[in-house]
């Protein structure tokens, strides 16, 4: 699991149940669009919104829809040790390559030796020497992180099952601190900012909201870094194009672009407490990104 | 529902599932001591480390254990609205009085609007003219909290099923705010040590973590007060025992505390992140908890 990954937006009806069919044909449209892979039911996707059995149902239905299941990193950590399994379980059932774990994050301020003790349980709980477990580090929404520490004494005791992170703390010098001091471990920057560098020090890719809307221009950096050619011009455009994306709130603007871009209705809803955005934000959204530059 | 609630300690076994007869035995103590209530799979609880069908079964064990569902307030709160309305409509078929629920906590910096609507989805779908909803601020934990604006809102709209709160901020000035913007709601503070004071706003009383302990001195306090009688020497004596305690970690102390009182080791054992203390600081704490003053 490397590369360009998209954290996939999840299209709900206006009852907030999540729509299959369109959720199926995002994920097919992401895929086209050049991503290696789709992080499905993280933040972006609202996970946490969703009960278990939802998300389980899910991707369950979404595999069936013939999305393939080796392109998904499914998000399973929980603030509960047995949903954490449960979740982590249905995903190596599906055959993911892999899944993308939150710490638990209700309780602040927790050591690291209490978060090692959950992810020893997690993984000696499901028991599956398949299980390949990405770290979740996202300190700005579940406040609660990864430490360097904490990610090389997982790696210590389990170094066939910690596989890689997502490090969407915002700062880049804790991606290349991180791609330095665990040259194995597979490191996806949390925004398409930060791709170019992350390749460069060594990490693996992106796996970014805003991927939902650039896929094509950011596949397009990754395959011209690894292609050896000069990929610093188109990585400045997809730095201005995530920078103007920043100015709105994530997950309600992405869905309004992809309102305007699939005209379909199914985009307008998000459970709550994420709101729509509002009429006149999404007009200026669209205004400016579809103006002629 | 008035009065003094502990926040209920759940006790767990060393595979960290509830132990049903050291639970039960408990809230029966606590009663016992004085409480009115049982504020049970809260934060000192433990509850968002447990997953709903152990909270269910949990509550429903401890009504079949004799302790009466008129004297719980259980935690239905959730990310996912659908958990929150199974956790809601699971506590109301048992007969509680109430329900204390926290916001939707994975999302931050989310608006009064977001939050509105989840609890009106939650109202409407729970669709039971018997429900009474107390709202959990407790922002140092959950971050997202209860704006007076909001409460304001929701008591305009569902006057009859928003009771109360529970004001856990730990600033005594936005009790007093609450207390008297709202003299219909129920307001409990967050800490023993506000009681008093909660008390002569016209709030109703406390929901504690350390009335897990304190329960007989706390009770002390509500009844001096509801005799007319000077209660200001016993509050600034519980005042004191409370601030004691908040000098070690809530949940680790007052587990080691009720090891200590029971000699009963399930008391050790508590679902990661969180850690139990450790041996010096339980022989320290114990040391001078049990010196004679």
């Amino acid at each position: 699991m490397k590369g360009v990954l998209a954290a996939a937006l999840t299209p709900m009806r206006p009852d907030l149940t999540v729509d299959r069919a369109a959720f199926a044909a995002h994920c097919r449209r992401l895929l086209d669009a050049g991503c290696h892979g789709l992080a499905i039911f993280g933040t972006t996707g609202e996970a946490n919104s969703l009960s278990l059995i939802e998300r389980i149902d899910a991707w369950e239905a979404l595999v069936a829809d013939g999305i393939p299941a080796e392109a998904l990193l499914p998000g399973t950590g929980a603030c509960a040790l047995p949903d954490a399994v449960r979740l982590t379980q249905s995903a190596l059932a599906l055959g993911t390559p892999g899944v993308l774990a939150l710490p638990p994050f209700y309780y602040k301020g927790v050591s690291d030796d209490g978060l090692f003790r959950f992810f020893a349980e997690l993984i000696e709980r499901v028991g599956d020497d398949r299980l390949r477990l990405f770290l979740y580090h996202i300190p700005p929404m579940a406040q609660v992180g990864f430490t360097p520490e904490l990610i090389g004494r997982l790696l210590d005791a389990y170094p066939g099952t910690i596989a890689g992170t997502k490090d969407s703390e915002g700062d880049p010098a804790r991606i290349e601190a991180v791609c330095k001091e665990f040259p194995n471990l597979t490191v996806f920057a949390g925004s398409e900012r930060f791709l170019l560098d992350t390749l460069r020090w060594g990490g693996d890719g992106c796996i970014s909201a805003t991927v939902n809307v650039t896929a094509r221009q950011t596949r397009g950096v990754y395959d011209l870094y690894a292609a050896g050619e000069d990929a610093d011009a188109a990585q400045a455009a997809l730095t201005e194009a995530r920078r103007f994306l920043e100015g709105y709130p994530a997950i309600p603007a992405l869905k309004a672009i992809m309102r305007d871009r699939t005209d379909d209705d199914v985009w307008l809803n998000l459970r709550p407490p994420l709101d729509a955005l509002d009429e006149r934000r999404t007009g200026e959204l669209l205004a400016r990104l579809n103006a002629p530059s």
